[in-house]
């Protein structure tokens, strides 16, 4: 390919809108084009990089004995209604009606469709395990599309399912899938991906886990624990509180605190830490619109993820009314009596807790002194808090927690028997007895994935690709081209590389080497291959790499040769860091 | 691949809903699901069939320098607005709103969103021509899917668009792309395909071509002329009649022709021929309901498409009112004065006629005696008219029409500056000047030609796949498994086949011979290599072709290298097929 024929256009300037250093590059580089809110077109060289990563994705996949199907995008609403999914996500499910007025989805995940396409198949136990996958659009309608690839509303997914006739079964199969996004992710040249516990979600099932490239630009956090193992999505990360009770507790009294609605003003004003606070956080059921208060210390923030779990339904910040009769501001644990009868939560953070102050649900007071076990002596404690930083890890018990931030790139879940119960899919066993057959199932999303490698892999001049991935293997840059001798050398050297089956980009554009190498620095491709007049002089080109890392004089003759062993060179630590796994 | 392992079911039942033999071959032989009406699952061996067709569709676009891309699915009105479509296009195109309102469609083609995706860099003429392409997922709400997936709403498709400074350089370029299909056609096992004139309808433009596998249970009809080359589909076939004119013409005269409401009753009441009579059709235009009627032979029926291009509007057939004042039955050119002001339209195919019978506009009344120069002297006469088998070539002129079904298997079009100009892409010229680029655009579905192949190629038992696109090459069957020396053979053959890099679906289940070989007819896989304790005992293997063209024994150890020549000799067929064009 010549560059001077690669549709797209490469510029300098830093689009205003792009904040993070992928979105901003592949805008940069040609990579992309918006069509609209986080929905986009891609250029050649992006489509040759998910092309590559979707090869990855096959060959990891058919590793494990996975069978690649496709299931449509456009769904009938009648296959989500089976699985009650229909109605229980929110707006990010698009729903519409075909021209006979049918209700129809757009795919945003395909449990159902997987279901639905082996659910006849799956009758006899001696038919399992087996596992089907597709590379498929999806369509999520985001409510906040970000940082370009990193989180759109169309994407492409490689999606796995897999059917298992027990639990030990799937367990075996998990950890093989397990391993195999290790591979996965370091033949895509992210090995530094780590594999964090995490919340299920929609997804519905218990275990599940997310693979996380760890960057400030990440939109979750993580809790890993510096001492042991634990690594967990936040939003499925155990909090572990100490509490500390003071010997004497002092009595309840109830004290003026005029125009101080947040807990910080309060203990300000009464000269307390916010650790011996009762802070009330109010949200309202989706459903109905009913009131929850969680009570939780002052210093530590709800869990919504967790809250949400263990409504079984979904919450959304409150706005109080008056008729509610909750007093915003001076809620607290005791005489609450509203009009709303909301439901009344209680964190572990408070267990135990005495000389605390809170809300006296009266407009301008609260009460200090306050005793969990003696004034709230029917509370039942629950963990809804955020596990912080510097907190404890639940699972080796120090203070050891660290808080990143990271992009998932990938997720496994083990599903149990949600869809298969509620889809009807049974099998029949040795014995002739039904069951519902175990599920597992598996998401890497191909666009993200290759945002993610270029956040993790930069300079400030644009992305540095791993050769597994790169649009192109080799970058050909003929300085000069219009001395008639360099350029013969150089047109010889481009034939020679692709008759040797390298994929090369040949850029012998009249233009400055400013510009020709600003370009080869936007389009990130792993080796560069200079020729010049003053090389020639010498008989040598350059060869270096992207990174900087290799940068050499070959003899003219030997390029080809020396730009294959770099390339193998190169391929090498990626599929080395693939087998580690 | 081990058969027994391969998720979906093989049965030997036809399925009641299907009506082409694709289509039940596709369902009986577990490659597809239907999920609703006009939407399919693949499961793998499908899905390895397309995967075939995409790379063969790759090789051949990247073989006439095209630049692979992605589009969305999901598209914005927006851009369908820009250039006219998102009004003119009827309820085929899917629109909905997304969570925030805004209008948004399905791709059902991409013309909008290639302009959209190339307007800032197709700015100057040095940068063209160029074609960009994708292989991508479009849903078309289509009225009346049919024929499993011949027409389907959900299809994948290869579809590409050229750029251009000239009309001359489309034209080159359209020349290279009408034998890079025939070549993917030929690749695909379907050399045979033939290339017509067609009508251009929703895309615009003025040339285009479709490939079409003739058969049956295609449906389009195409004239074909056996004296010259003319091919053309039907609904772009210029109708050639000869007319002949009486010497002496009658005078017109009224006659009763009571509850005659057909123009074959009148002709027999009346005893003429329906090529003496002048019919009256009626349609009502989308947009206004306001009437047409158009004035044909009697012999002859309109070709609606020619129609539609005439009124540059979409018609459908007319629900008549009496308060329209048109009398139906009974509506002939003369005195013809409705309350509705029907817009007339007179065919070819009454020009200079006389001594013809028409209605008389009164109810229960004919003329007979018209003489169309003499009575409707202001008639103006256009191609109305479908072509008729046993018609004049409109190219040579001979009476050589035949009219053949067949499937449309692809399309190339001359788009001009349809999409360019209503969406603002210009480009300057070397004087400074801006003009606006002419596109090209070129689709082939992939799933219908994968059920395209099937329909010209299978016997009563199944597909036989061209080896260019079979879901694997060779199918290892070992008659009785249960023998442990016949099975250790036949599982030695499956490694040794793999390591050669053979693609090979190996059944070794404990099942009849007469299953494992319908299923291996339902899978169609080309070479098949059978391993049983008869041939063994001559040590040998029986290597046959699916089409029973090759059968014969080979030694145990030359098995591998046999079915490696064989699967050499078969793809060479139709690599010579394709290096023909």
């Amino acid at each position: 390919m010549k560059l001077i024929n690669l549709v797209g256009e490469r510029f300098k300037e830093k689009p205003s809108d792009c904040v993070v250093d992928s979105h901003a590059f592949m805008v940069r580089g040609g990579y992309i084009k918006a069509v609209a809110n986080g929905i986009y077109s891609s250029y050649m060289p992006l489509r040759r990089v998910t092309k590559k990563i979707e090869a990855i994705l096959r060959e990891e996949m058919d590793r494990i004995d996975g069978q690649e199907v496709q299931f449509p995008v456009v769904m009938p609403a009648s296959l989500w209604q089976e699985s009650g999914r229909y109605e229980s996500i929110d707006n990010s499910l698009c729903r519409f009606k075909d021209r006979n007025g049918a209700p129809m989805v757009l795919g945003m995940t395909h449990e159902e469709a997987a279901v639905q396409l082996v659910r006849e198949y799956g009758a006899t136990y001696n038919r399992y395990p087996f596992m089907i996958y597709q590379i498929q659009t999806k369509f999520r309608d985001e409510a906040r599309p970000r940082a370009g690839l990193i989180r759109v509303r169309e994407f492409t997914m490689k999606d796995a399912y897999s059917f298992h006739t027990s639990q030990a079964d799937l367990e075996k199969y998990y950890a093989e899938c397990y391993k195999a996004y290790q591979r996965i992710f370091a033949r895509a040249g992210i090995p530094e991906t780590v594999v964090v516990q995490s919340d299920s979600g929609m997804m519905g099932g218990s275990i599940s886990h997310e693979y996380m490239l760890l960057t400030p630009i990440g939109e979750d956090s993580i809790a890993i624990c510096a001492d042991c193992d634990y690594r967990a999505n936040m939003e499925a990360a155990e909090s572990i509180v100490e509490n500390t009770r003071d010997e004497v507790s002092a009595p309840l009294e109830k004290v003026a605190t005029p125009d101080m609605h947040t807990i910080e003003d309060v203990c300000n004003f009464l000269g307390g830490d916010a650790v011996k606070s009762v802070k009330a956080v109010v949200y309202q059921k989706n459903m109905d619109d009913s009131y929850v208060i969680v009570f939780i210390r002052g210093d530590l923030d709800v869990n919504e993820t967790k809250l949400t779990n263990f409504l079984g339904e979904n919450i959304h910040p409150a706005v109080i009314t008056e008729e509610s009769g909750i007093k915003a501001g001076f809620i607290g644990p005791v005489n609450l009596d509203a009009a709303a009868k909301p439901l009344v939560l209680f964190d572990n953070s408070i267990k135990d807790t005495n000389n605390m102050v809170a809300g006296a649900n009266e407009v301008d007071f609260h009460y200090k002194g306050l005793d969990m076990t003696r004034d709230c002596p029917s509370a039942e404690y629950h963990d809804f808090a955020k596990i912080v930083d510097g907190g404890v890890c639940p699972h080796c018990g120090k203070r050891s927690i660290t808080v990143s931030r990271g992009i998932e790139v990938g997720n496994i879940f083990q599903l149990g028997t949600k869809y298969t119960k509620t889809m009807g899919m049974t099998f029949t066993d040795e014995n002739g007895e039904s069951h519902y057959p175990i599920m597992g199932c598996y998401g890497i999303g191909v666009g993200r994935l290759a945002a993610s490698v270029c956040e993790a892999h930069h300079d400030d001049y644009g992305p540095i690709w791993p050769v597994t991935i790169a649009p192109w293997q080799a970058h050909l840059c003929c300085m000069k081209s219009t001395d008639a001798d360099t350029h013969a050398v150089a047109d010889k050297l481009y034939d020679d590389l692709k008759r040797a089956g390298v994929e090369v980009i040949y850029d012998d554009r009249k233009v400055s080497a400013g510009v020709m190498f600003s370009d080869a620095d936007l389009l990130g491709v792993p080796v560069r291959v200079i020729v010049s007049p003053r090389n020639l002089k010498e008989n040598v080109c350059e060869v270096v790499t992207r990174d900087k890392s290799v940068s050499k004089k070959v003899p003219v003759e030997g390029t080809v040769s020396a730009v294959k062993e770099l390339i193998a060179e190169l391929t090498k630590v990626y599929e080395d860091a693939a087998d580690r796994f």
